[in-house]
């Protein structure tokens, strides 16, 4: 049952809005909606607007805070995220360390699968959006912190460093994480993932550096094909302690 | 703390066993090692075989159960699982019926993230070695069934089909599935995808296919560049209830 | 030496203009240009406008062409042409039957390699538009016919169909062809190409279909990678005689 | 017609022979034959071996020549020339500067297309085997020069490099070419791509980098699919003069 003040996704007509349930009007094309009605609904429910038009309720998935959440910049892509959780083998056991949180997309996937998840971002306005972003998650679990992921203390599963990446960092995520655990470095040019390579192969045992294209497949009544667009997001350097 | 009957990693010289902590031993070109020693023992200590070499304890994690576990066929590649993971933004609080069995690579990574997961398989003998590698796992919330998934009864955030899918199945999934929950189905041929496709968009709201083409990078003193291999492996086709 | 009438490129300051020798200004932001001085001048000559920019003079080649010539729908790519090129050996001893000559760019190709090309285009106002841009290209040896390529006659050693190709046009080419010769079949669709792969099949000793999917690498202070764009052009389809 | 001495393949059964026409015999698993019956046959004949299986000639193309000619290494793959083809448009008109020759592959296609191919190769050897190869391709306008391209003179509309490539050779090309011409460099690693990509960069208007990543598409009795091969062979540099 949906609480005051959490996070709603709207479906239908082809449209998708993000709202927060209590008070307030969404206003759309199709007529305006009292946000009230939100409280106390559940996922799958409809609610109508004025003119009678119907949207569905849910509630929102990690995948809905990366098309919603607010953004200061471009977020990681989910593939690459998945690649990050594929190649680590994330779970509800792990304690993460993250840096360069963002929009806190990434710290919001790991939130929701890890037991805890600290995230290091320097710039003071980035950390405070990505904190109400992992807060509109619902997220217990996730603690941003303003400031430079040097500084961090504890033991990891995973480390995983989405920002400028210099040795000092790669020699520190190799000191906080516990035996077995990875690292996982998200770099867009080639010249960072090499440095991120050759300080990686100096410290850890196993260094693999990954790269995924993503085509999405189009099927439409002229038959079915790539779609021709994207390509280069970054590459992922996965390094085992 | 290393249980008796668990299994772990043993790491060093360039080699990599998956043994279990107990009675036996295991015999190396490297020499001979006792794996009593492993009981109590703590991920990050090393043992020794008779001739003095060292190797460092790994507890197993879910990638590890990909490179090692018993197999029963070709398992979904870690890029496609992270891809299920990512897009359906599977999280802590999802219940997952998954099925094609298989070896259980893909239910071991889920039952690690997820609240339950249910998986079938329909070659008894499958479910059986898939029960064997997701006991290994510990992973207590994790039922293998050895039947037909269109049997599956219950409600779920995530349904994951890797297996001969049918009209019949992605509407049985449809009719489990929580409003807002996802059905991700794995399909290696076009004309899988293209059908499961199709019978998505006739029931689902949103229907997606992506392929992701992993390329390794290599880096060596002749220099840097992408493996020369690999290629494709599936397609992924999301729908959303 | 540059004749009148002659399509001529005149590159400098950032920018590229297709024009004719000869009678007729052009107009830019750097200044007008009297285009009777491109008459007699010979590649790498400057010309310079009536503020005194100046431009170098290019004489155009086939890739001038894809970027230039007047388009009556979307080319094919060069890298596909290449790989037309390239799978069929194409040479100057070969003749060549051309298919779905659009706006003729793969006409001009391959015209600068063969003996000679007939090229058929069912749209009328199609082929008259190629049959300039041929002209514009000096080649004499490329034959534009409006009609249906099942009319051609003739033996060929490479028989190339960018067009909706049916069992007909696969069968006619290979009554056509030389033995040891080529059949190309460009498809956007990959139920287009299923069917020219299958119909190939039955008639053609080798068939192999191959994408190509071009990455540009950019390089800039920020670093090197990949270009965020493009994907999906089409298949290609190679059978031989 | 077929001359002695001539090269010639020999197609069927599922198998494929690179001969000589003239003295000799190829023997089979499915008998003999005597390879004096070439000469004077055409292509597309029938010839037999002793215990009455017949093959069908074939006069090689380049694509051939890529397939059975002899290697003294890895010759660049049809894709990659093809690419070179295309974005050069390279045309009878042209005279091309080749340099690392290798086993010639490359000057064998762009001998059959350009009017004349001057190609460099420093080791003796390996010259030696490529003029064997050209000659056997028949191609009396391709000059194999054992030595050093920084040595070449003349002027040329095409230079491409697939060798060890200095910032000397690309100036050295940049000195040779025709306005408007072209220089293209081969090179497997991204640290030899983007050297020359800054050192086109100080010289030539225009300079774009690929990387062509070919999928062959494979279908049978299970379905359609990518084959699950391949990916990198090397970066393609074109800048223009």
């Amino acid at each position: 049952m949906i609480q005051e003040g959490a996070r709603v996704i709207l479906v239908g007509e082809g449209r998708e809005y993000y709202v927060r349930a209590g008070k307030g009007t969404l206003s759309t094309d199709l007529g305006t909606l009292d946000l009230t009605v939100l409280i106390g609904a559940s996922p799958g429910d409809e609610v109508a607007t004025h003119i009678g038009k119907t949207f569905r309720v849910r509630t929102p998935r990690a995948i809905d805070y990366f098309a919603h959440a607010s953004r200061s910049g471009a977020p990681m892509l989910p593939k690459d995220i998945g690649t990050v959780i594929a190649y680590t083998g994330m779970n509800r056991s792990d304690d993460v360390l993250d840096a360069g949180t963002g929009s806190g997309i990434a710290a919001i996937y790991f939130g929701g699968i890890a037991r805890s998840v600290r995230t290091y971002e320097v710039r003071a306005e980035f950390a405070r959006q990505a904190a109400k972003n992992i807060e509109d998650a619902g997220l217990g679990n996730v603690q941003v912190v303003a400031g430079d992921v040097l500084e961090a203390a504890g033991t990891y599963d995973v480390v995983h460093l989405d920002m400028q990446i210099g040795e000092a960092h790669i020699a520190h995520a190799h000191a906080l994480l516990r035996p077995g655990g990875f690292l996982a470095c998200y770099t867009p040019f080639i010249e960072q993932m090499t440095q991120a390579m050759d300080a990686a192969s100096r410290l850890y045992a196993e260094v693999h550096t990954y790269e995924m294209q993503e085509r999405e497949m189009t099927r439409s009544a002229r038959g079915t094909r790539p779609a021709t667009r994207v390509g280069h997001s970054g590459y992922i350097t996965i390094a085992r302690r």
